[in-house]
């Protein structure tokens, strides 16, 4: 017996709700399905005339209710549930049926779990999904991993209800990324990306009110204006919209009244953590995640609250407008920064596991729905697609160009975050990224002396190849070794 | 049948056989064991008359040679080599024996081996052992975890070998550290400190180099003066030592010739991921441990040489020697920072594991025998010693006197390093976390208001209690949840 929806949805937690809607709105019968049939009720009750929704109880009456192959998209917490909710459908399942993972896990845990259901022939695909409820609904960002063959039984529906960018191209923002756990690493990726522009802009509007001087809603007006040239985005948008907000109780802007302490939930530090194994630097993503985690350490703060900074005072009048142009430049410039450490970071994570990722098209399918999404996203599109080999962003003609223009505003911020003691620990290791980057020589060459000196790790020579040991402790000849 | 042997070591390279010859010099019998036996051999006609070994074949003939109850130092691989040692030993061993690891294993896999020893009445005893070849021979600071009982049985005999610290003070450098995993825990925050210290002492030399103008041989004279301060340290020293050094070959300073790509063999990553998993903000070691990876990478680095930096030109003469002055505030500061970031993690690392760790007894033992030895954490062990709930490093009055006095020179030097295009990461990161830390408001507030924007993840207010959330799309009118 074969049922007539091209799609079931299991957990209908917010998330998995609203990509059943926008699977049905888009003319898909899909079958619903949650632990808690009331759940699944209430979906059909308030939104079944939006389309074709098939309820189930059990899952016997879900898989039931699928067509063959059978296409199942699990949204339910990452971690141990997904795992319960996959162990419990896989015996009901046959051969060539797909089961799509659509939560935030680990790409690790992807890949452990697509090599378990490839042995009992069932396709297994981990899909990042970005762009919150909101995208889930009217077209979020879709990053799948798996086969190319399980991709070809789901990414024509997937591409249908994600995202598709404005204007001529309308290319939808789902693409195949790459096999087993290529799709939910590039959304760890993003997320890591996500935490360093969100830190970036935090600290322009932290500069903008500590160095300049300037007011919540003197601030969100040039994040508006910025959001009209080349930061355009999502991101810088709705900071415009936050900053102009005044809080209804008191009177005063709302970003005031809201306590500062930032949350998390993972993802960040598995970027930072999965970069770390790889060897890939992304100082930028780390200093995010840290400045987050820092955020919230109350007794810390105020044990060093009385600790003295400068005497600097903000600058005012004319001085402010200059800084602000400044900032602006200082804050592109991180950002082409830290979206060098992601693409390099992917690179890096296509070679360690053997995934073919096209960096160009991950640029493409981020344009749209998802958090990160921005103009910007098209010009790294276009630098990959002038050069797929890019070694770094920064390598690329025009954004080396972008990042030289800026160099000059960008260190005159950094020094100014040091001279006002206002913290900028994204604009400042963003800047000794690209100087680290580009120096002829790096005092890692003492490191490496160092190590030979202490333990006896040796080191190479600028002059001849070869491995080398100084005898430190004797006559401090060298030996090659 | 009892052996007459208080210790046996198995593993006899390197860091095995000089900790068997220290325990041997010090008046223990030594029952020693390797897999080869030919290396058991070798130390044995090598070292013989240094005192009382005991050679053994066979894994049999080794545990026999043991009084009872036994001490076993395996000394082998980090990792799979040591479970295997450890399964092949533990079914000739009995109830109340002491299995003691002085590898350099991770805290969770120590973790799981004494949880699994303990099972079978099996001590075990997880050993941080720093300071290489030589201290592991002349005294090495010794930081072992595991049972107060195992402790008992053995901690006599580790501190007898230990380094032992100068002057009237006299205290061995080994102490019991915790339960478990803590004594490996310990050494792997031991090791991101030493990767924080050596990358601020490579960005002092650099900034002497590319800011002052300095050649090696006057930037050792500076650093040996630094050396008789309050630096005192053996990482300074044989800085000093190495920047005096000239390559035979070549006629240049050696640091010129050491090729600039500086490898790692794990621990500091270690430290930053476990950091990010106990969310304790650890910056300073993570650029470090970046600085490290970046230097690695050729291909990067060759396509972002191009690059533009600033024009500035370096100073000379007499404001080079002012500015050194203000490099050793700066390279001071960095490391109050980076310690008290290491001494956060510990504390939650304790706090996270259940281990009653003594901050000030930590500082002690790391007085001595270590790479990171140094007149400084003799002042780290007074402020604890002083204040056991000491919330950071920074929160103690002198250490507080002391960052507040360097501050204004710090802000110089990081100043210096962006206006002359001379990366300083850990620097910028030490000043960016102090000024974080201090900071009356953060905007960490904006964070979490767009978080709160596009993933209604809540938020706190600041002038009363609750969890809020704005409906943005909506009214903006502010929900209770």
């Amino acid at each position: 017996m074969t049922g007539t929806a091209q799609i079931g949805v299991t957990g209908l937690a917010v998330m998995g709700r609203n990509l059943a809607r926008n699977f049905a709105r888009h003319g898909y019968t899909v079958a619903v399905h949650n632990r808690t049939a009331a759940r699944t009720r209430a979906l059909v009750d308030e939104f079944g005339d939006e389309g074709s929704f098939v309820p189930a109880e059990t899952p016997q009456e879900f898989v039931a209710a699928l067509e063959r192959p059978r296409r199942l998209l699990v949204m339910v917490k990452a971690g141990a549930p997904t795992d319960e909710v996959i162990d419990e459908f896989a015996p009901l399942l046959d051969e060539g049926d797909i089961v799509i993972d659509g939560g935030n896990a680990h790409f690790a845990d992807t890949r452990r779990r697509e090599a378990a259901l490839r042995e009992r022939g069932i396709h297994f695909v981990g899909t990042g999904v970005s762009g919150g409820e909101e995208g889930a609904l009217h077209g979020p960002s879709i990053m799948p991993g798996g086969s190319a063959e399980a991709y070809r039984a789901v990414g024509p529906m997937l591409e249908t209800i994600s995202a598709h960018v404005d204007g001529p191209d309308g290319a939808p923002c789902c693409t195949h990324i790459g096999a087993d756990g290529a799709g939910h690493f590039v959304k760890m990726v993003h997320n890591g990306i996500e935490y360093a522009d969100m830190q970036l802009i935090g600290e322009a509007y932290d500069l903008l009110r500590g160095v300049a001087g300037l007011e919540p809603g003197r601030i969100a007006e040039i994040f508006r204006r910025w959001n009209s040239g080349r930061l355009d985005s999502y991101l810088i948008e709705i900071t415009a919209d936050i900053l102009t907000h005044t809080d209804a109780a008191t009177g005063r802007p709302f970003v005031d009244i809201v306590a500062d302490r930032a949350e998390q939930k993972g993802t960040g530090r598995w970027t930072v953590q999965t970069a770390l194994d790889l060897g890939v630097p992304v100082p930028g993503i780390a200093e995010a995640v840290f400045a987050r985690s820092l955020s919230g350490h109350t007794d810390l703060r105020a044990a060093a609250r009385p600790l003295p900074g400068p005497a600097a005072s903000a600058l005012g009048g004319r001085d402010a407008d200059g800084f602000a142009e400044q900032v602006e430049h200082a804050l592109y410039a991180s950002k082409i920064v830290s979206y060098a450490q992601g693409w390099n970071m992917i690179q890096a994570g296509a070679d360690a596991y053997g995934w073919e990722i096209d960096l160009g098209a991950v640029a493409s399918i981020w344009r749209g729905g998802c958090i990160i999404r921005a103009a910007f996203l098209d010009r790294i599109r276009g630098a990959y697609s002038a050069d797929p080999a890019l070694p770094s962003l920064l390598a690329d003609p025009q954004f080396a160009k972008e990042i030289g223009d800026a160099q000059p505003s960008w260190r005159t911020v950094v020094i100014a975050a040091a001279r006002h003691g206002v913290p900028a620990p994204g604009f400042s290791a963003a800047l000794a990224y690209y100087d680290a980057l580009r120096a002829e020589r790096l005092p890692a060459a003492l490191t490496q002396a160092q190590r030979d000196y202490f333990g006896a790790h040796t080191y190479r020579r600028t002059d001849r190849e070869g491995v080398f040991h100084t005898r430190w402790s004797e006559d401090r000849s060298e030996a090659e070794v």
